[in-house]
């Protein structure tokens, strides 16, 4: 059995992990931490883990998070920088749901965040956690950088696209529609129930955090720096992203083979038959990626449609994915469960 | 591995169904059968199946339903009690999720179900498939009644109170609200999204078809004629059911404590502490009943909460903790899923 | 032109108002004060006022408000008791839409608000703004208390059968469902989109502020104190109020006719068929209270269903009608809007 | 008074168009046919509408549609083509809210609509409804092909930088998010509640009716051949069009104040501050649409986010815009309601 610590259960991050690892044939929970909700019962605060979860949060300053074989920081940015270090050098594993590691230029990484960085020799040492990228690097890895939520959708989406150097890596656009969940559960009235639900809108068009680790995973998959315009949108659903990727067509490819082959062997990206149009809701609560592929008109614009659940493939199924490469077992373990639909 | 077919999977409870038993440990599917889908595959009609249910939807008539050892029906009223009688001749064991079965005065079904009945004795041999109150002849049983789910939820919430005989059984009130998804996977406009979004209203306030089983089942288990005013609402979202009971107390208990002693060894019912409000989204996609006693202002007047998910504990869910009964396999087999939150 | 101020208009009710202000044939809107967004153009805050309503929120201490002849209070509970006394010396009317001067006896106020009341002599003073019962003293009143909304649909749904007697008044209840919206605009994680979407929960089972206040009401109209049971529960939707009323019969009565006679002059509120299940969207965005009358199986048990939207005939629509009355002009000035629907 | 008639009242443009209609200063409708409910009152049909509108539907052979000044159709595709002739001819005027007048195109028109047109004179005869584009030939017409949704909220967003020359009008890209009133008030599975909440997918990606109709209005403007990428997706809301436009720059322009100026005198279209994100409720029950501009990043890649309600900028308003100007009286008359928010 994996030990495994939880820092910061009370996001929608952290109790998602809970529902995976609580089911986890291979994981023992060992402590979720909170300091603001130190003694309280997990299940107390969410209902739907009664029973499952029978830990009290506890106050990471008397968690016993440096005997765990593995720790998960499901904690805002700017956490995981400061702690990750203490408990790499007793002898964990980290894995980091945050952004706090996954933008390798130090320089940038400021410039988004707005704050300094408190490790910046971790940030060389951390491997970014899109297996399907990584698989090699991440089995061998103490530290996880686990991919935002965009960037996976949009990532997957384009990867197959710029690696194999077919369409113009200077003008790709990422329209992505996020659920409000991907907002966190944070008492802030613009995600209150009767503002975002019924309504639609774009926000963080002149730049959102997401748009520099997009393209940094791209650029290294092109071999060369990459342009990319990316416009969120809030959707009134609690969880899903829908990406749809635009990208002009300079060289000709069967582009439907394309993606076919380059996720064949992937167990959680499902390449759809052509014509199809994912819904979110057929990822909904799973750990996998669907996407279908279009060239409207027969035109030079490719047109990709991307989905994932952004707590599960977004977040914290993504990092069980990489628990399981680290501790050799099999990748899947953990991550069957079949969407929920309706 | 016990064969399994489902007649009807192309409803709700039917996608429900195939999706907790294609995560079943013990079960085989052997046939998924619509007569107007036959030859689709069944996971391009539900992606949220794909490279999980490998069948096709098949004609009832070239169906392999009679070398399988237990057929659910998931079909509409008034199928399966056709069809059911040659199965049973067969061999094989029937979970009917429909109402054919569910009530034992053939004429008060008549009245209500608006058709005569197709196989009165099997009427008689019937058993209602409420686990927490015939588990010992669901064991047995040929063929199971299985609830449905406004009464799952209104039974369990009334049965300690009636059953100790404590509340006036004369003038009980089940004020109950439903997810959309309770209304089915019909074309017709009044559940159309931009009907049943964003509104709430009552239907079928002068009568509905869960009164008489509810009102059969709470008989039985108070001994004597009981009288319900039963009115069901639509609540937009998809799945749940939020039964609030009324109930006039006419001898003094401790309440909470009776609750609790009588569910105490029920797996799948889960008695909340004093003071809860459950809300329906802590059992969704799970086959538990959440339920809260409540005496405002200590008068009378008791009021009792009861959530399910009227898809999983309110119907496919229950089947399959019917059909772990009949085979003797564990209560809870297939069945441990956690609640998905948010 | 009446020259109105409005105090508090970041939230929903004060949001509303300004809508339904704005479109009004005879009001002149002179200021909308705001401490927190002093300077903040009101249409920047709510961009569907743009170029409808061109002032900017104004601190209290600096707004022309005692030269108004009407101010509204759009405040939380505990302000307008505490300024509502200068603005009537200074000979401004008001209608407060908080709870400040709704109940009569002091000490139950207190108990329930948990606060000591400001002015216990304006308490004695104010008319509670419910026209279908005070239409009279509302005309000449300085201070009104506006009605909340579960008070106002449930008042009105059981006002004709208190009046006349005819059903057990110690034991009634109110099972009453509201959107979101009813609980303001207050940054709090349980009305965020992720958690109050796509979910249904009771709350203040044990006991809700609005209890007392409908109680009041009810037991004026019936001339003895009155015994209700009041479980108000959250739905997933922005506006509306579905108040589901039980009532055992004590006299026989035809109690369509009885409704339909009670309300035939009113012009906000319309009494339904028979047979009918008003949906909230059908008085969505607009004031009106649709009624309809139920008695199942023709037991003794009645059930009425009423339904308004809250923020408008529950709060803001009220408003407006009870400033109408109190500066003789037509009762439906303003007033005429058609329900949104779809 | 304008008398008016409505052929097809029973959908969401239809109820939408009456909803406006019997709060229009200068309207006296006189007939709403509908061959399925003639006999039906309009009012029990859509009960917003008690006490506003005492119509019933009226079977179209004995309506009184050719002694109306103006008739509107809000009818499925293939209808007015049959019928507007006779009315023109009678002397009514004709606004068609389907698409059989739009494309000028008949062999275009043939090709997407997948039938024969049956008054290819009258195609040429009738002006594309858009304001702010053909307001002076509005004025004189006779027959109105009132715009599609879809076509109003991104032609509006792409005219200013079409008609400036500005951008390379040969890879624009709009991918555009409908709420499901934009599907109709069909009986149709995939826009049942239980379908299309809690999820977002995209459809039509190989190809949109709107398509077409959006390139004729943006040839028009650029005065040559435009090439589009239109990608529209369904979003869990009732009303509401959000469309996100892509435009590459060939010729630096101040782009603000060029949308600034373009729609400086309309009366319906709103720019938005630099910096601002339109979200779909502020428009929502109101004739406007909302547009706000970006350049992210700097780069060589515009955004222009647009909003607007599809029932009413996207159809009845337009429609009721089209006859203010066709009858020479104020064109906001009856279109000043304000958006309803939250």
């Amino acid at each position: 059995m994996i030990k495994v610590g939880v820092v910061g259960g009370t996001g929608y991050t952290g109790v998602e992990l809970l529902r995976l690892l609580a089911q986890h044939p291979q994981v023992e929970l060992r402590a979720v931490t909170s300091r603001a909700e130190a003694g309280t019962a997990v299940a107390d605060m969410f209902p739907s883990l009664r029973g499952r979860v029978k830990l009290q949060f506890s106050d990471p300053a008397n968690s016993p998070l440096d005997s765990c074989d593995l720790v998960y920081f499901a904690t805002p940015n700017g956490v995981a920088m400061k702690q990750a270090g203490a408990l790499l050098d007793a002898g964990a594993r980290v894995i980091d749901l945050s952004a706090d590691f996954r933008i390798k230029d130090l320089g940038l990484w400021q410039k988004w965040y707005g704050m300094e960085h408190a490790s910046p020799a971790l940030v060389a040492d951390a491997v970014y956690g899109l297996p399907e990228v990584n698989r090699q690097h991440i089995r061998a890895a103490r530290l996880i950088a686990n991919p935002g939520c965009y960037p996976t959708a949009t990532q997957l989406g384009f990867l197959p696209l710029v690696e194999a150097g077919c369409v113009d890596c200077g003008h790709l656009i990422a329209d992505a529609k996020s659920g409000v969940s991907g907002a966190g559960r944070k008492a802030e009235t613009n995600i209150l129930f009767s503002e975002a639900s019924d309504s639609f809108k774009a926000y963080g068009a002149p730049g959102h955090r997401h748009l520099p680790e997009i393209e940094q995973g791209l650029a290294s998959a092109a071999g060369r720096a990459v342009g990319l315009t990316f416009v969120p949108h809030l959707t009134p659903m609690i969880r899903g992203i829908h990406a749809t990727l635009y990208a002009r067509v300079e060289r000709e490819e069967n582009f439907q083979a394309l993606f076919e082959r380059r996720y064949a062997d992937e167990p959680f990206v499902d390449v759809l038959p052509p014509g199809s149009h994912p819904d979110t809701r057929s990822v909904r609560a799973a750990n996998v990626c669907r996407i279908a592929i279009h060239r409207p008109q027969g035109g030079d614009t490719l047109v990709v449609l991307s989905v994932i659940d952004n707590l599960v493939k977004g977040a914290a199924g993504q990092a069980v994915q990489n628990m399981n490469l680290m501790f050799g077992i099999d990748e899947c373990a953990g991550l069957s469960h079949i969407p929920v639909l309706p």
